[in-house]
């Protein structure tokens, strides 16, 4: 018998499925968790999720650490960095411990672990293929969980669950509505994610090309370009070797 | 200015979108509103949509009336007529009252009565038309309304939106990434709609054709077959002339 897969378009939904049987790959595809895996494939020590600003600043005068946040698309007041993956280079962070909180992708992620999902990983497009080889390489259960804006809907999460479903789809059952959305999704997609991404006018494109992101979104539509696989354990999100 | 189009992909999340200062859109294809509209068409006096079982029944004997409902596809427990539009012809429903409860559609209904949705009016493939004609009309935002299946996205309903959008984009602001996603999907099915979900192994389908109902989902997927426009005034759905 194969595991299941489901898709969670929105954190407003993740409580419909059983997260204490399933792997959940949070996805927040514009920025946090492209960020994530290129601070770790760029060498940092390990990522602390915080799920609030204040946190994340009394992090920072605990332990030595880069302290990273972004509220609405913007460095959270308070904080240093922000939660484009271009600030996170070899150069500045190998070595490095980095504290961060976003808007939606770290939420979702504190969401994960108080449902007391089984095991929990990040996933975007610069990580694809490690995400697909780990969840084939598991057998176990997956909700492929949408950090979404503010529990809206985005276009950009789906189409990642769409890639991860199109890949991994003969190693699961698909009895999800949702997940063969995101699938249908990424295939009128695939072949131009960010002309797709423009000709919809998708409202996250939109709000990042207002604030200069062109080309953050550009990255976080790139397949593979940091592909490690970020593994939540103990409060941290370390790379997991596979 | 346009006003604002907004698609709601299950009751979870309607809590997002400003249901007063919108026409909201119910939207359960399979089926209770394609029923709705069915017995209207054909001559229902008007149906009282009630939330629960016991209420129906409680109904049925205190006016003289029809009472059906369903629960999880099938005809509800104390009821003897089911959500089937099949069940509604003219021969049978005409001048009277149709008191119906069903798991999502109804559900989903009362949900926009509590939050003060400005108006309330119910869509699906056959009345797909009267739907599009009357919020072209109204100049007014819009929220469509999909009922889900238990609170998880579906295919169907998801389509319908999708349908809905794809006739009247053009007179809204359509800033909603669900929006998209669900024209997106229409656009990929429109050419045949129940091949599309058959092929996508829709949940609902699978449920629905599992106790024989496959000629329900095939009507329910027909377009303008019975094209009236279902209106909620006073706790009743009544046609609404335009």
């Amino acid at each position: 018998m194969k595991p299941t897969l489901y898709t969670s378009l929105s954190p407003a939904l993740l409580h419909l499925y059983n997260a204490r049987s399933a792997i959940v790959v949070i996805i927040d595809v514009l920025r946090a968790t492209s960020t994530i895996c290129t601070a770790l494939y760029n060498g940092a020590k390990y990522i602390i999720p915080v799920d609030n600003v204040p946190r994340c600043i009394e992090w920072g005068k605990q332990i030595e650490c880069v302290t990273a946040g972004e509220r609405d698309g913007r460095i959270a007041e308070g904080l240093e960095h922000g939660n484009s993956p271009y600030e996170y280079s070899r150069e500045f962070i190998a070595g490095k411990t980095l504290v961060l909180t976003t808007t939606n992708g770290t939420r979702l992620l504190y969401m994960a672990i108080e449902k007391g999902a089984a095991k929990i990983i990040t996933g975007s497009f610069p990580n694809l293929s490690a995400v697909c080889d780990y969840l084939i390489a598991q057998q176990h259960n997956v909700i492929l969980a949408c950090a979404a804006w503010k529990d809206k809907v985005n276009i950009e999460d789906t189409l990642f669950a769409g890639a991860v479903i199109d890949r991994i789809k003969d190693h699961f059952l698909l009895d999800c509505d949702a997940s063969q959305i995101a699938a249908s999704l990424y295939n009128e997609a695939k072949d131009d994610l960010l002309g797709f991404m423009q000709r919809k006018n998708a409202s996250h494109y939109h709000r990042l090309s207002g604030y200069g992101l062109e080309k953050d979104i550009q990255y976080c539509l790139t397949e593979d370009v940091a592909n490690v696989l970020p593994f939540y354990e103990e409060g941290k999100l370390i790379i997991r070797k596979q």
